[in-house]
């Protein structure tokens, strides 16, 4: 299988889509990132990215707190409109119906199944990338999708919340089958 | 569209399933991450996180270099046995055909059809995690899966890639189809 180098590529996928939202002079404003993931459960935590010139960016470092929405398909144009234009020329606050984190006040999109209250811990700008590492507070889920295991209310199945994927062929995706158990795939290889 | 609070869950997804690489005390190791994404993509970053204590964290610690590996559906079992098992206790060197990057030796797995060169920029650790902020310097894609595109090389489109998705409710998913073009499928309401 021979290789091909393409340069200075960050080819990291899937990529997952989710609109970042922060109160930017007191407003409600969101914007879609794909440089989002976790970086860890016990911490909860997670990292974006963003141009340090954007709008978003602006609030997030005023108020120290920032949202992470997560679509569903349904939602595919309006993601990628607030990905299109800026808060500076277009209201996007009123695109969702949103509403208030209870512990950081952050705005957060009631249309979205899933959305996270975060605080920012460290700030890291790498040249016009501004990346912020942030604990997850409070995670809200649609009621219709939670699910219970032992008695206690736990997340969704990922097949059920139908994300937005994106990747560097500048297409969206839709998720796929079930195909495995993690932790247990692998435990053939171990006992053989 | 009531909302459940699920406490401190840093439920993002769909979450990118890859092998980290590097060279602890000589020898190549991998381990099956999640924590993991484009953080850039001019400058071209990334960021990954592990637990400090872990085997491979060493070698990235050691060496400042690591790689990211991305398996297809096919590699499930092994991607996943890498997650279980140490690198103190299991030579994970040999379960793969690896080679070294040309700038910065980390070791990459053949199997794998990306892989990626990332020479560590920024380290931040949080409690018991240890995020790496990084810049790839090179991308390794199997000939077969490239594209082109006005007479250059190009990433691949990621359905043919068939990427292994990880989601906390703990299940392993494959890519579902192409729903959509970047930049496009808003554009609907910049014209309202």
């Amino acid at each position: 299988m021979s290789k091909v180098k393409l340069g200075a590529v960050p080819l990291v996928y899937p990529i997952p889509i989710v609109l970042v939202g922060a109160s930017v002079d007191g407003k409600p404003n969101f914007t879609e990132v794909g440089d989002c993931a976790v970086m860890g459960i016990k911490p909860a935590l997670v990292t974006i990215s963003l141009s340090a010139s954007h709008h978003t960016t602006k609030g997030i470092d005023e108020t120290g707190v920032f949202s992470i929405n997560i679509p569903s398909t349904n939602m595919l144009s309006l993601a990628d409109y607030c990905g299109i234009v800026s808060g500076r020329n277009v209201d996007k606050g009123t695109l969702f119906t949103t509403f208030l984190g209870d512990q950081t006040a952050a705005p957060l999109i009631q249309e979205c199944p899933v959305g996270l209250e975060c605080r920012v811990l460290e700030v890291v700008q790498v040249k016009h990338r501004r990346l912020f590492i942030a604990e997850v507070v409070e995670c809200y889920v649609s009621s219709q999708f939670v699910e219970s295991a032992n008695g206690k209310e736990t997340v969704p199945h990922l097949s059920k919340l139908d994300p937005i994927i994106y990747a560097l062929d500048n297409r969206y995706y839709r998720i796929g089958d079930a195909i495995g158990t993690g932790y247990q795939e692998g435990m053939s290889h171990k006992e053989s």
